[in-house]
């Protein structure tokens, strides 16, 4: 949570108050609860733990999930071993001090690897340092990074809460490329949080009460109407051949891509094949039956 | 600009009107020139070109790039159609009608495809859309999409103006699986725009009229200072070596992504190689002598 978050007449407020200031006035329905403490400390963290276990909506509940947008490793570390202890999922988010690379890691305590089973994640940028230092500019205070590290953090948050798409385990981000990196990590073993360690025995106890998943034997439903006495089918509205006859050259689409409609070939093409053209001037029921006779 | 830009109290106003009055108060120091109308009339389109060509900070000068935020093809065309006949570059950006994909795509008239070329590109999402619509639902205002092209479109912007890092071409987003597709598209000889075909062809002659890229032996440089005595070296702080030693599992990690850093074993190593301690006792004078004697 960086200090370009402020906006001028926030001047002199704590960061959290004037995040709260701001995302009240976006959306006045929301219920703030405002702490301006660290967190590594014992009391704090303590009463930390505490809003963690029964902060949630419903009185008395955990909350449904903790986002870490913190700035340093130590209250990275102090919201691992919280989490770790209370088995609350949480993600982390972070930024590299030079702004031009970052990234998201969703961990679930016992299910994969935590802050402290492995040294922590960066995006390797493969940048000379200085190209981007330059006299008197702060290079860490590029806000787009932040906005799309937080994007990607709040997509995923929504993801998970509304259980739609797939939450993303590790993102990272290189700004200069464009370049989005993603895997899963497996929890250490040996990790040195024994809570860790402890979640995840207990991760493997709940996997093997599961029920093993039924291998149901696909079954060949014959059609809801089989007669089709006039050979309906469905067809795809843009054909194959369509986007072959696109106008132009056919772009060179990288995976994932397509184009959002085709447009036909302006010279005609040597189509033989029947139309509707072929049997004009008859009637209906002439029409019917020449349909069913083909 | 999705209407979820507007905050409660700019209830009744313009998109450009709401949206100017946040960004005035977010920094003050910016010059902004709104128009509330629509693009694709003769009168406003004359006027659109107008500021295109004489809107820039100093007067008279053209703009350095125009970002589209539009909600249909008219408009994109619109835009389109001023640039190629100006030869100005641009940035499109759009989300999907679902919300749950979206795109930008930078166009220098002449040198890459321009929005007439080719049917528009759009990201697959490999969804059913059944999934994603819930009665009493508009998924199309998904803010987090809108926020995050949005964040894609200035990262870009400041790449291009503030010349570091690469401009990607075609940047896609895939929200449900965080997939993103990249790729450069060269412009088509066959444009119907007869203002692309033109910049093509301009742009060909620019091409040509370049110095051919001059090919340079690389001189083997002979060291700032040839003597040596310390035998001196710049080593990497962190080797190979310390990698492997690093504790636990080394994680299985994607590429393009590292470790922030790398913690020593916890066991003794045997490494019987020299260190300071096997000199200690020794004055400054006989260490100094004893190292340059090594």
């Amino acid at each position: 949570m960086n200090r370009l978050f402020y906006q001028p007449n926030q001047a002199g407020m704590s960061k959290v108050e004037a995040a709260e200031r701001t995302l009240r006035e976006i959306n006045p329905d929301v219920i703030f609860e405002i702490y301006n403490y660290n967190i590594t400390t014992m009391d704090n963290f303590q009463h930390f733990m505490d809003r963690i276990s029964h902060g949630g909506i419903t009185d008395g509940k955990p909350v449904d999930l903790v986002l870490s947008c913190v700035d340093n490793f130590e209250a990275r570390m102090t919201i691992n071993t919280a989490c770790n202890e209370l088995g609350q999922s949480w993600i982390e988010s972070g930024v590299s001090e030079n702004a031009v690379s970052g990234h998201i890691q969703f961990i679930v305590p016992g299910d994969t690897s935590c802050f402290a089973c492995a040294p922590p994640l960066v995006v390797a940028t493969h940048t000379d340092e200085k190209t981007l230092k330059r006299e008197g500019v702060c290079a860490a205070s590029l806000p787009t990074t932040m906005a799309i590290v937080a994007g990607f953090l709040i997509q995923n948050t929504l993801k998970y809460l509304l259980k739609f798409g797939n939450v993303t385990y590790y993102l990272g981000y290189n700004a200069l490329k464009d370049f989005f990196p993603m895997m899963a990590m497996k929890p250490n073993p040996e990790c040195d949080d024994c809570n860790c360690r402890k979640q995840q025995e207990e991760f493997k106890k709940r996997e093997a009460l599961k029920p093993k998943p039924v291998v149901v034997e696909e079954v060949d439903t014959a059609p809801l109407h089989d007669e089709n006495p006039f050979e309906i089918e469905i067809v795809s509205e843009t054909t194959e051949e369509e986007l072959k006859q696109a106008e132009g050259e056919k772009p060179q689409l990288t995976e994932g891509v397509t184009v959002a409609y085709t447009k036909p070939a302006k010279s005609a093409t040597n189509d033989t094949s029947a139309t509707v053209g072929d049997v004009s001037g008859q009637s209906l029921d002439e029409l019917m039956k020449h349909m069913q006779s083909l």
